[in-house]
């Protein structure tokens, strides 16, 4: 090899490993043309983001039962990893409150609230959801979040934000409530309901009337005064934050703690000490079925958020990218004693609207918590749950989509009932126990659907070469041929009712001599499909008929070709349903017109 | 209503009645047509179907671990209740190889071989099997043996074959032998090789040898003498009752069983007493997933072999009646001290080639055994049962087909993969754990499958209104326009798929204003692909592009109708591509000839 070619070969080689690397590393892409105007574009998003986030952070550690802190800690390592390996630009991790919710639920059942093995258990979740996440991406495995379907995520969102805002009614009372689902929830707030308290119930009430009001009340009167639709949208979304100024004023100012209110009281000073979790391979066991769950639902929140704001900018999102950088993401929460994390829908929207050009702005947010962290949690002393609960489930409230139940049941029976399966048993049973069983229900009702394709005897139209349905057209028949379109694709599903379905016909019509089945519509023809074929085959020589196709695609050709089934038929395989027609009874053919011969699709 | 109308109205209304009566009880098409002719054939049939299913009902009990005479009780009650029910002519439902091993693996989870618990387990078994199989008949659930695919029920059959040879070495061996799982068997059998009975050997390799060369060597040697194709075949199915005879009148006469021969020795005489299982909520429960799993293989199992037969004869079998007849007759069996049954092949083969022409030659058939029982019982003493081991390893070594993975997996990798584990699971673990695992793996397959269908770019065909795939013909294309076509249904397991797809094509092809996605082999869109096309309109829309339907199917133009997508569509539905192009861009379609306009399909 002279030096010249080798040369290319390297420089071929090591143009290869860049584009992989690219690809693993986005922040490659995006690194080396980062400018100082860019620079000052995001640090001013991210004091934006900053302060919005830490009421979010400490909201959300507070549902999933954990030490405010936590919250914060999760809101800092992931940002930074995702600005490494996320492929979108504006996308912001974090805590998020259903995956918040599928935490208290999961955890609950492994450790007592305030315990410091509630903590390692949360800790834990984090962990094993990053490495599947992390493996899912690697071994290219995205597809798996497909098994939500849409009825069944937007039923359980729903059902998670009921049950999120119930849960939360009992902060902002000042009373104790628990329970995995919505009836345990209410059947153990309804004996306290006596002992509200007044000062958290009046902290509480004012506070979701206010936050309330901003989301629906400000924003106009902020456009009256001048502000652009974007300012003014962007402001509405720091509303919780003066909620929280005033409210923890109020328990300071007119000493409120005296009178039970409830505060976060003293949230540790500093940055979280980084440490692997600990190795527990029990422990590790019993979070797998709750962290794969967190995962998937995590992973669809995240991914739907990304790609509608990626449209919007006409950039690309890479779905199993995606997947390794919420892994690194949420290895990362646990390293730093964080929980479970995703790309969450408010966030990611304050985050594109102040105008995040790059990941760098979710890095400069982190710093912007980290400084927080270390400096501002004495001023949350004072700061009541009561008002962090109300902006929970003003929150949360915009979650309940129950008119989608009503358009989905409209639209299809099949994903209506997915949807209300899912949406009860949630509430009823718990996250787990619907989301495993809205799951289950929409593969067993797409099996259920795909078990009984339509198949159509169809006749000659007069005067053509083309062929239709005999119940919607006049068509012409000839007694001794049986014309079948099966308009689906065949595999095992449904291989079994075409043999059913051939056997009924054939009964039915003693004069059939051949059968002819067109296939246009037929996309692949898996193994049992063709088991059932050379059934078919076998039986109708037996009964004294031949079996013919026609309209079969080309790489369904190919395929049957590695079979015996072409050389066992007893029949032809015909370019299209006239040449099939044709071929047995010319006579039937010689009436239509050749001039109107149509190509086969 | 005047009296005329009434009575006619009476008349359609008894009609009605007797059609759902003759659907739900098919000896009421075929006992009025019986005829003095068809009984003495029917009773022909009977007497050869009798004399080879006594030893077969003997070896499957013994295999499926239970004394020999609820073998014998499973063979009366399930032919006669299915001869009402059922809607096959010519299929002989009783005790079947793979079946009897489900049973012996189930039922020894919950007792010990022997016992009264141990049969009392099998005859519940036998009664949930049927509640299930009848219930999912009156629910017209028959879709459900749709989840078995081809290649586990092949996978799961072979390992089943191979499982059963090798536990009835043991007895044709004279040692002792037990486990759930090829890998169990085995192991236990090993110690025990340095006891191998000399005399039970002796008979055993006799009988093996013996009935092999029947089954390959007698049939020629029988034509040669002058007999017919069928009657051969009918004498070499009874090669087993030679063996039977032949060893049990040896065990007799040279008095084996002072060397140890086990023999079956004293079977009740008589019929058993009728009485419904013991209500038994707990046992009930435990037998339910397994009883599942029994009535859904043994329903496939049955079904196939019917519409085999009924398809030689032109005849129909109707797959939920079916199940209702399976269901009774399982109900039959526990009632009268059996355990589970279901249409068997050997036996049904034998039954059509001697030429039963009703359901009333199994009825016969039940009779024939039923006067056995009460008066053969005592000739079956010294029946020794290695003879008994060696007919069950001549069966089931056909049912095992190794050829059948190898062609699986050159026909299509997914399916060779979930015949595979089904085979591996199967021998590894046990019967219960290979189904499940081969029905787990085969859907989720399935589920991958779809989720990535073909999706092609297309062209215009110069000088055509055609278009096709631009990666394969040479076509026309507008950098403003991107023209795609998917070859699948829309739906959960593809609908982000489409989204990604989309958005990567789009962020590619920056200069693009119109997407149109032509849709010729989309049969079904349901919630979730409404809510990604939703979502693409959208997203499409911010990137300043409009979004096209073409050739879209009549019922699926219904169906996107109930929802508001048509409305809030950013461009049209065109009835075919070539109008979606021409209305978007009349100079390129201009190029085409009027005269080839081909309509759409």
């Amino acid at each position: 090899m002279d030096p010249q070619s080798m040369k290319k070969q390297t420089a071929g080689f090591s143009e290869r490993t860049a584009l992989v690397l690219r690809s693993y590393l986005p922040i490659l892409t995006w690194g080396p043309e980062y400018s100082r105007q860019t620079l000052v574009n995001d640090l001013i998003v991210a004091a934006i983001v900053t302060v919005m986030l830490i009421p979010q952070s400490l909201a959300y550690a507070m549902l999933a039962g954990l030490p405010p802190q936590v919250g914060l800690y999760a809101s800092m390592a992931p940002l930074l990893l995702y600005a490494i390996f996320g492929t979108s630009r504006t996308l912001a991790v974090g805590p998020v409150a259903v995956v918040s919710l599928m935490t208290a639920a999961a955890v609950a059942n492994l450790a007592a609230q305030g315990t410091a093995e509630y903590i390692g258990a949360a800790v834990a979740l984090a962990f094993i959801s990053g490495l599947l996440l992390l493996g899912m991406g690697l071994l290219r495995l995205g597809f798996l979040a497909n098994f939500l379907s849409h009825p069944v995520i937007s039923g359980f969102i729903t059902a998670s934000g009921i049950q999120i805002a119930a849960g939360q009614l009992a902060p902002v009372l000042g009373i104790h409530a628990e329970g995995e689902s919505l009836l345990a929830l209410l059947k153990s707030m309804l004996p306290e309901l006596g002992q509200i308290n007044p000062a958290t119930a009046a902290i509480g009430f004012t506070s979701l009337a206010f936050l309330f009001w901003v989301r629906r009340g400000l924003k106009p009167i902020l456009r009256r005064f001048g502000l652009g639709e974007r300012t003014a949208d962007i402001l509405t979304k720091v509303g919780p934050v003066i909620a929280i100024a005033a409210t923890t004023v109020a328990v300071w100012g007119f000493e409120l703690t005296a009178y039970d209110v409830k505060i976060v009281g003293a949230v540790p000073q500093g940055l979280p000490t980084l440490a692997m979790p600990p190795f527990d391979v029990t422990l590790w066991t019993k979070v797998l079925v709750p962290a794969l769950l967190i995962s998937i639902v995590g992973y669809v929140e995240s991914i739907s958020v990304a790609l509608t704001l990626a449209a919007k900018r006409r950039q690309r999102v890479d779905p199993d990218q995606e997947l390794v950088a919420l892994g690194a993401s949420n290895i990362g929460a646990a390293i730093s004693g964080g929980f479970p994390v995703t790309g969450g829908f408010a966030r990611s929207i304050v985050n594109f609207e102040a105008g995040a050009e790059t990941p760098a702005a979710g890095a400069f947010t982190a710093v912007g918590i980290a400084l927080a962290t270390m400096f501002l949690t004495p001023l949350l002393f004072f700061l009541p749950k009561a008002t962090l609960a109300a902006t929970i489930i003003v929150a949360v409230l915009s979650l309940v989509d129950l008119g989608a139940l009503k358009h989905t049941w409209h639209y299809s029976r099949a994903d209506g009932a997915a949807m209300a399966a899912t949406i009860l048993l949630t509430l009823l049973e718990g996250v787990e126990a619907g989301l495993l069983a809205g799951v289950g229900l929409s593969i067993f009702l797409h099996l259920y659907r795909t078990s009984k394709p339509h198949v159509a005897v169809v006749g000659q139209m007069p005067g053509t070469m083309n062929f239709r349905n005999v119940k919607r057209h006049t068509v012409v028949t000839d007694p001794k041929i049986l014309s079948l379109r099966v308009d689906a694709s065949l595999y095992f599903p449904n291989a079994r009712f075409i043999e059913d379905y051939i056997n009924r016909m054939v009964a039915a019509n003693p004069s059939v001599r051949h059968l002819i089945l067109e296939c246009p519509a037929v996309n692949t023809i898996d193994s049992s499909a063709l088991e059932s074929l050379e059934a078919i085959n076998h039986r109708l020589k037996d009964g004294g008929i031949t079996f013919h196709l026609s309209e079969v695609k080309g790489p369904i050709l190919d395929l049957l070709k590695r079979s015996s089934f072409l050389e066992e038929l007893s029949g032809k395989v015909h370019l299209t349903q006239y040449d099939a027609v044709f071929s047995v009874n010319p006579e039937l053919a010689r009436h239509t017109l050749r001039a109107q011969r149509v190509s086969s699709v």
